[in-house]
């Protein structure tokens, strides 16, 4: 089957794909979540709780559904990057891709020769994608930079003008950290917005899509805002907030009586 | 520690004890899940899909928390009650008890003698609660056969009145389709109705508890109906209504704009 | 999606549905195998290495593919065949069963009321299987008996002829060490011939279709004798046959030069 | 290789054989505790916290030393004493066999017809012992079944003449509660020793080893009454009371300065 | 609950901090050892059997405990730094610290910004420590680079003046290699006495803490020089040195007979 | 026991070692595949699927037998490096070294001081290899880098002047890409031809092994142009070439009836 995906679809389209985090490190919870209807769900490896072994097998149990997987690395390092590639993502999110030099190791590690250094040997992949998977990885594959400091920031056109990225990912929590402001997925600090602007702007110049995390409360103005790779929902947010407002109806019913 | 618990405090103060339903075999979302407030959560090794190492670890991963932890093992088996009980369950829910054999064999696995028949060595479950812990488990650890079937119902007040009892658990779906009915977590039809109203009253004739599963819209009903022990929601279930609620949120909103 | 699949197209066309055995508790090995071309492949959780957890996610990494998955369990045990079709199987293998009563069993475990005592609750087939599972699931999954003793032979009509069974699979090793025979997929001796006969013809005058273990060696002769469900090639005898053999003949070459 | 083995030296030669038990699912804990001189060590899939897929772990990772592994299985259950024999245990300690019935089934699981009804199949144990496995495993696995109720005493004669049986394993705490003592690795009271004597006495009638379960301070006592399988540690507890001792030894130096 | 733990106010009333070390992969024995009454325990990522999906189920294990939770990892790599904080550990110890770059490496991982680069997002901790964790977690959260090299004698000013550190972590064993001695808990070589010295003085000098690595044997005397965060014992070594010393008793008690 | 090894003895003989590849994560594929007969088998954490969980399990499976085990790392870490070596395997593939700088790392990572820069703490080498395990290890264990890149050639002298390499891996893939041709186990282009023969002089005169990845098809040839450490099957290929070969076998023998 070739790499084509329904992300992609709508990307290429320019309409927004809407996604799913994956926190939890269980094939089960990933198979439900990528069977409800989203776009994309990325296994998050950094923030999550998942190791190698685990997403692995979340991949396999999300092959079935048409919803498109993306992995979250640890961190900006060629070895782990391969590994998750190898093993089926549709693309990679780098978290603190801060400069030029580290937008082009993160592309690198996204792309074999002559565009990158990636290493050759796709076992899960081979399997999936099938004879050519070289060059459909080359050009199918997303490589995703978090742009989430205000280094970043001030390294942005060096970043977003690096050969192979093809979208990014604005993290609004370390963001808001990196520039003196609470944690938040939203801030009214003109800062924060005016980086929003700044990286929606940066992203049409380069050609790249922005992506940007969240929940269903921001996602609608993010997605007016120009963001088409947009988080709607997490597995373990959505698990929390579903209980913990069933729990509270049933004592708010005891109560009454 | 002793094994006092909030479950027990509710139970014994005739209030309604409202708990979660644990179907994915994760640490992470059984841990979440048990500090949200229920005051009770059950592992399901029967349907949930969740074997013996991970239930073990999920219960690791909820002592810290005040809600009690309960194991659903998957069939009326001495084996997997004790081993359970050793983890450090504080109550067994067993499937599928339809006579008063299979009910003698629930009490007699989850007792040690001469109460029962439980084998002694409870690794977790004496690290966690003691030196007195045979004592205690035999008056502590809850025996709790489900009645789920047209079988059970009757013989009922064969069932009921096996000593080692301390409650059951009504399976609405299992009833259901026993009674020739679609499964569902209530019914309008009488033989549904009368057979919950039959248990009810066993339950208090032979001072058992009774508990049932089902969602946030039948527990209200249930709690004023009698029932003590309320399944409200359900690691997965939650997460997949969350997370597609939202969803339609995000996506209506495209439609409107 | 429908329980339709590979498996159920050749039987009712009355065409052999050739298959493999997995043994090794491993996601990718079953992935692999998966997409090899074969009409079913059967997870075996009795002399496989396999558990619960680990088949599991060996089903949901096959999903992908349209080999049939089918499991063999352990033992003739409700608990596990419930959980096993819960999980998604299309069909289960139940070995050892030797009496009119232990295939009563077997076939009650596979079937919801009114036809047989599955407990209603299925996680992740009715993810996969939608909203009609019940009903689908009470027609479309298999219920295969193994017949495989001196005592099973001397039984057969009254297994055969039991309700809810849709077939047998013949254990040739089992059957041979039963016979006092030592074990091997194939015998000349005439006690053993004649089971086969005398279970070919059981199993055609039952209306019930008949599989057999075995390796490439025997699979043209038994589909020839009338086996529809052929096991072709296992994942741990494929691997050690095809690398001790290319082991050889690197060596060979050495010995050459 | 072949299946002989230290313990079965021992026991041929009429010493004692001294064990550890293994009670945490590790195979690094299993691995060390093999390399350190023990006789025998036994998996504990009772009340250990080992399940099958750690225990064939666990037996892999103890192939390479020369201390033989034993496995207790959770309950007398034919499905997974077959299933730990394959996996290559050299023998196999069931619980709580009372009656000359449940000693039958216990030796028929562990032997292949006609001798008993455990199916063929060895995946490990044919990779590891061979071509003749199956008449080498009817010779050198050991059944042991347990005794340890007072049920099992008054049935002390019919279980011990049951054909197949190689020895017996004494658990003293349960044999405690089921006497109405509090469990304890020995007892004073008069029921106790008589019991263990009459064990004891059984034995060497009937031609079987004796063990007990128990700990350095029993082991040198029960090894003069004739026990022949001795425990003298197990993993959990070693490493407790030489890191509490430890600790406490630290502590007072810190009290004396 | 807030980050405030025994170790802590060990440190805070300049009191001697005993640990325990964990090597063994086990949720288990960390939850066992958590519950003997050590101020702290490691989790060794780095010589340890552990891995990332491992040691998060060992901390979950270890929550119920008062010893407080730290984790040492691989080596001084950003990601993994902050996916244990992420999970929960009080502190982290990070190997092989030998020069200031090395140092302020290690403590901007440990922290958010302004005083380092600590990426936000911390499940676990979070549902742990509540609403404050980012401040919390960059008061509270020890940061304890180790001291083991003669590089790191030599930078060892440079070293403990980097803002953001708590302690330091002397490894013996290394250090005597990078010395040429053969690797040991104490060493009487001047080089390594020396060492001691210097690294004790410089903790005094800039306000950190000193640890070190050892066994009950060297815990007494390292107390005495003015270590607070002192090794006394390791699961695995407890365990094996109880477990050898019971079989030598019992042998011994064999030969004596 | 000595580290001494077949492949050693095999290397130091200038003899052709022949090897197996294991990418599945699984300890029973490992031990069967180490029980063929191959001199040695690696462990490939880089493409293969296999975290460091499954990878030391892995190694205790294949403990008892004399294939010898070597793991390939994902990356060139000195953390994975030194975890992989203190779990026991022989000889550590060190993917992607392009310089004389990596090389030095590479050998560092593998070598105590003074030789280079690993950390001591050996807990499985230890109890596999006794007291003299950092003598043993920095004189047996294997360092060997991978050559796989147009700019690995360009360094080719600088790199295999390192000190504490003992030989080097061919990647043909990988050389491949880099040189600009497909990815295949052989070319027929001159750059490719060219590249085999400079890294088969080079290790000539810097006395170093050669070793290169390949099928039963390139081994013969690589063999006789001078490659000592020859892959010649790896577990997943071999699975499927022969279960694809003995499906299409009985299909043809389907159609000939």
């Amino acid at each position: 089957m070739p790499m084509k995906n329904r992300l992609r679809d709508k990307i290429d389209n320019d309409e927004a794909a809407l996604g799913a985090w994956l926190a939890l490190p269980d094939t089960h919870s990933a198979e439900l979540m990528s069977r409800l209807g989203f776009d994309w769900a990325t296994i998050d490896m950094q923030h999550g709780l998942v190791d190698y072994q685990r997403a692995t097998a979340m991949l396999q149990a999300m092959t079935a559904s048409d919803t498109t997987p993306i992995v979250r690395v640890p961190w900006n390092e060629p070895g782990i990057i391969g590994k998750m590639l190898d093993a089926g993502a549709h693309g990679i999110i780098i978290p603190m891709v801060n400069s030029r030099a580290e937008a082009e190791a993160a592309a690198s590690a996204c792309r074999y020769p002559p565009r990158g250094k990636r290493s050759f040997g796709p076992f899960r992949a081979g399997l999936l994608y099938g004879g050519n998977y070289l060059e459909e990885a080359n050009e199918q594959a997303y490589c995703i930079p978090m742009i989430e400091t205000r280094q970043a920031l001030d390294n942005l056109d060096d970043i977003l003008s690096v050969p192979g990225l093809d979208g990014v990912y604005v993290g609004p929590s370390d963001l808001s950290v990196s520039l003196g402001l609470r944690p938040a997925a939203d801030q009214e600090d003109e800062s924060f917005t005016d980086a929003i602007d700044r990286i929606l702007d940066g992203c049409r110049r380069h050609g790249l899509f922005a992506g940007v995390a969240g929940t269903v409360k921001e996602a609608p103005k993010r997605i007016r805002q120009g963001f088409r790779f947009v988080e709607v929902a997490r597995d373990s947010g959505s698990m929390a907030k579903a209980a913990l407002k069933d729990l509270r109806t049933v004592r708010a019913s005891m109560d009454d009586s």
